[in-house]
């Protein structure tokens, strides 16, 4: 029998096939692993963190790692989203950073060479979207039509093209993209209904694809000696903005001898249809496949597809049979940049699987730098000089350390004093479980895959037992944490829902909130158990985030009939920036859920809550219960205690320090409270720990009062 | 009689009072005219663009020019929105050449000094906001809780707000505000209903407002002497995020002695309390003058206020009846940089009036650079090198021009040719007005002050008439075009309402439409003064801007049933960003016309529209008519038919270029059809004007590969 492992690792043989070399045109990929290109805020804007990001990647063990979109005309602008515009040559000197760091690890590095088409949305540079047809966009709303291209834009845009793919690979650029998917300007064209143009760039699907063909032509006769030629596509596009799969196929077919590399996905850019980037409560590992199944019949070139994918063994299945030749990833590269390297070496227990929040997406499109739940260090590699498997020894390692609280933030900042050589950490819990709140959030529908964050974080404790002891079903008083004996204290205590109705529409409490006996806080819904005392619930969300319609939608599920009332104008406005917004709708709508946008709640009877609409119209809802998820309040008992506590009290109780990390300070985005862990214990040498250092930033800085002759 | 004209210039001796020289602290203000601090996108990220803006404004002849709000606290951080931080010296720098471009057109400089509070969304920084209470703000909804501040976080901001002071100071600033108006820190902690503290900093007035109070007191100590200290507050919150009059004057009382300048607002940070910076269609001159109104008889001090003032008469009235002693703008400050200027020259015709249509607000916040309607060049002054009152001779000046069309674009066009020195051009329109759609535009409920618009070039048109001949009523075809002696021609013949309900969502005009008698568009509504054949109306809205909302508001004045379908997740969602939006949906709600949103017309039949909702949900509504405002289509006839002749045979006509501007190129927002009228203008010698030259990015830029040893 031969031996399951691979040489002296710990890889299973199974895997092996994901570590065979894939050659694409004029160049090889080491191994099956392809960091797909996506967004991050950072595009030709950031350099250094666009470097940072995408080198760790690379020294993670991926074969190649892309940037985000980069627009090749001034007319593809979509300002002010930050994208990887390759405009002129200091857009280039920029991304050579990349490229420079990426292959300093061994890998290729691409680029999304992109044309937005009808998408785009020119609020810098003014000029004029253009598309197929002028046919006006129906995701951003700007009261603006597209022109519709003449033979001179198309021209214009090829050249375009080929002048970016030139620059991408004189910058060092391996891989070039001819990027079309999403809904952007190739799949329009493509598009038998957005393309109603009656030239030899419209019609029938040989000329729809001109366009496309042609400036895979082109890019392929200027670069192609030097780099492989890619091409994103939706197998299907769910809509209008595209074709679906059958044209899509045929299309494949007919440029298969331009493309050196496949890289598929499904679906459009938002809306309904964008099922591209699917969040875990609505899309589970690979669920791309039913899509992109069959691809790889139609073509002779390497295919690379996406779909979440973390488990090695589904990984090594897909290139078995053919489905996939190399395995794409956005958001699980995010999560685990080491991902390759972890089964390459048969680490498997390292790996820290993406839970599919989108949270990534959330702060890349809405916050302008991407950032991770996972992974506390993404997007802090150079901003703050954070890598995801290296830590330095701090300088008070030899401390006793009492964390308590093993919530996300209290199981973080354990791990990362562990790895920073701390040996003596005693993580304390109330509960006899850990991750804190998510111990009963990841029973809320749809949200299992969360369970990952705990998940990964018990492996961690299990290999760093020597340094860090979990102790459970153990409430600590201030009195207890004063005779512990550790020297440093870390307050990770969480936070809890109003039980009031506490928010800042009114800034009050509800009145009748606190004394009525229908009122049911999410915490007495999930971990008590308790369920409204007839079937009439209203759930009213002010969060706007997963809890409110998760809720919502348990309760309609089980039988209630529920009416979600919430002050935004949206049901669920965070879930917007996850791209589960609509999913959520549609998920609320199916279990019957009514649902009252632009609504305060100004008061809770007995048997009723009487509800404001923005135009001032009072509405009263009969009711048997309601669950108010208004919003959180900080579980900050204990570090309050300890803090007004005079300084040599606690001193001669042993204790130096008293820290707070995540929820217990201030309630916030899961991703965030496991950042402030991270970080807190990343920063425990310094003078304040509780005040975060300063990071890098990178701006535009006028060097010398010279430079403000430029103005004149 | 005394003449009515001051010295040589021709302005009224009634205006002189505005030219007084107003001391504030050890400062002088040369004239009344202040510049308030506004929002532009600039910020520190693109100080060449910060510097050449604000310095136009003090060339023009305000007397101080203010920065945007510029947050002293990594726990302010409000990105992606770009604000004029100052958290390090390199901000400083950057704002250097702000103060050094405003100084050398002799005005002083101002510098907003901010604390978001509770309304932060710290996505960059990842700090957790703080607050005076742990209340959730219902603005952005984000699932997080401000940390209520404890003493060390107040002392923290305070010391925050000195160093920035100083900081402020040291690169030339000669006013800094200790900014708390539109809900944000200070605001909040006087705030009887959000500031819930029990200790020395919550409960009485004189508790609460002793954080700005200590604040102002630490910052006057420090920069009192060298800088004027400014003060901007909302005289009524009206809402929860503040004080209402009553205590705001008792505030300003209570401070007087350590403010040298009261900065006036009203209103909150958004929704329906989000009165400041107030639209047109909503709000006239002055509008808040009935909450400013009685704040100068409890202050010593000089009080500016705000309310969209151009007309000089209103502007020396105020400062007579000591209503305000300094004229605050913002929104009129950008349309005309030159105001002061203008009316102290007494050119009065040559103001270019603030048309209230806040573009400018929806570009800075949503866009990332600030633009003007009615002023082309704002926010060009950097980057394109554009000035508003200066132009340089054409190398084409002596050529013969035809612009056809005198709307928006082509008006534009025209003069801004003219300025460049072209003294023969004919510009010439169909219709007997000019302002091409603007002429039934400005007839909507509200849209009146757009006028100003098309009023403003037609005094131009009046000055240039030497240079530039009006020819109205006359409707050019390709043929008279070619005969009729203009080397030059420029197509700008705006665009029009799809008549078929042509649009993005289905890629497909809405099958009977065409063909249905129910059907009208709003042209037909405003120009024929067509009307439904009867009671009941939709008005299908799928461009999301002023039109449609303001069809179904007139038709609903008139006495129809309307009902508003939307594709759109939100009634008119442009208007979102222009501050109109819940305006627009009261004013609706008033009119009681019904809204549906989420939901796309698929067919129109006899008597009835056919609509589908997110969810697929199918619906049928009784209508007697439809107006359609789905999206605009180019009117491009003139010049595809001039571009598809071959060039000889248009060279034999005596016509050397053909181009086109404004929206029969594309149909967009009426800033930017006004914009590329100008740009064609400002760049008719460049090889190839259609194509817009390349502008100034601000953008770090890698300079030398060796910074790249910065990554390690």
């Amino acid at each position: 029998m031969t031996p399951p492992f691979t040489g002296h690792t710990k890889r299973l043989r199974r895997h092996d096939i994901l570590f065979e070399p894939v050659t694409i045109g004029p160049k090889v990929l080491k191994n099956r692993f392809y960091a797909v290109p996506h967004c991050t805020g950072f595009g030709t804007e950031k350099p250094f963190s666009q470097a940072a990001f995408r080198g760790m990647k690379a020294e993670g063990g991926w074969a190649a790692v892309c940037t985000e979109y980069a627009p090749v005309s001034e007319d593809s602008d979509s300002s002010p989203w930050v994208s990887a515009r390759i405009w002129d040559d200091d857009d280039g000197r920029n991304l050579a950073l990349m490229t420079e760091e990426v292959h300093r690890h061994g890998a290729l590095a691409g680029l999304e060479l992109h044309h937005a088409g009808a998408m785009a949305h020119p609020r810098e540079s003014r000029w004029p979207a253009v598309g197929p047809s002028a046919i006006a966009n129906d995701v951003y709303p700007t009261s603006t039509t597209p022109r519709e291209m003449d033979e001179d834009d198309i021209a214009r845009v090829e050249r375009d093209f080929v002048t970016a793919a030139a620059r991408g690979r004189d910058v060092g650029f391996d891989i070039v993209y001819v990027y079309g998917a999403h809904s952007f300007l190739f799949s329009q064209f493509l598009s038998p209904v957005l393309n109603q143009r009656s030239d030899r760039y419209g019609g029938k699907l040989e000329n729809r694809a001109r366009l496309w063909r042609e400036t895979l032509e082109l890019v392929r006769e200027a670069v192609g000696a030097d780099c492989a030629v890619a091409v994103r596509m939706a197998v299907d596009a769910l809509g209008p903005w595209g074709v679906h799969r059958e044209e899509a196929l045929e299309f494949v077919a007919s440029v298969d001898h331009l493309v050196d590399l496949w890289d598929l996905s499904i679906g459009a850019v938002a809306g309904s249809n964008r099922v591209d980037s699917g969040a875990s409560r609505f899309f589970k590992e690979g669920y791309q496949l039913e899509w992109t199944h069959g691809v790889s019949k139609v073509t002779r070139k390497p295919v690379v597809g996406v779909g979440r994918f973390t488990n090695p063994d589904t990984m090594a299945d897909l290139v078995r049979s053919r489905e996939l030749d190399l395995i794409g990833a956005a958001r699980p590269s995010i999560a685990d940049p080491f991902l390759p390297r972890k089964i390459e070496e048969g680490r498997y227990e390292d790996i820290r699987e993406c839970i599919g929040c989108n949270f990534c997406y959330s702060r890349a499109e809405y916050g302008g730098h991407l950032n991770c739940t996972q992974n506390a260090t993404a997007g802090e590699e150079h901003r703050r000089g954070w890598h995801p498997e290296r830590f330095a020894r701090s300088l008070r390692a030899e401390k006793d350390v009492l964390v308590v609280g093993a919530g996300p933030a209290g199981l973080e900042c354990a791990i990362v004093l562990a790895e920073r050589g701390f040996s003596r950490i005693h993580l304390v819990d109330e509960s006899d479980g850990i991750g804190g709140h998510l111990q009963w959030m990841t029973r809320l529908p749809g949200l299992g895959e969360w369970g990952r964050l705990a998940g990964w974080r018990k492996a961690r404790l299990d290999s760093l037992r020597k340094q860090i002891e979990l102790i459970q079903g153990t409430r600590l008083t201030r009195d207890d944490v004063l005779g512990y004996g550790a020297e440093i204290v870390i307050c990770a205590t969480g936070s809890y829902w109003s039980r009031d109705g506490l928010f800042g529409a009114t800034g009050h409490p509800i009145p009748g909130a606190a004394e009525s006996a229908l009122v049911l806080t999410p915490e007495q819904v999930m971990i008590e158990g308790k369920r409204p005392r007839g079937g009439r619930v209203v759930v009213y969300d002010c969060d706007g985030y997963v809890v409110g319609a998760a809720i919502a939608e348990l309760l309609a599920a089980e039988g209630s009939t529920v009416t979600l009332v919430t002050p935004h104008s949206q049901v669920a406005p965070v879930c917007h920036e996850t791209l589960e917004g609509y999913f959520v709708r549609r998920r609320l709508h199916e279990e019957g859920v009514r649902m009252v946008t632009a609504t305060v709640i100004t008061a809770v009877d007995d048997g009723s809550v009487t509800g404001t609409d923005e135009f001032g119209q009072v509405t009263h809802i009969e009711v048997d219960g309601v669950v108010l998820v208004t919003q959180r309040l900080p579980r900050d008992g204990l570090y309050r205690d300890l803090t007004r506590l005079p300084v040599d009290e606690r001193r001669s109780g042993g204790v130096e320090s008293v820290y707070r990390a995540g929820d217990c300070a201030a309630p916030r985005m899961l991703g965030d409270a496991v950042f402030d862990g991270h970080r807190l214990a990343r920063e425990i040498d310094a003078d304040d720990p509780l005040r975060p250092a300063p990071y890098k930033r990178e701006r535009p800085v006028v060097a010398v009062a010279a430079e403000a002759g430029d103005l004149r």
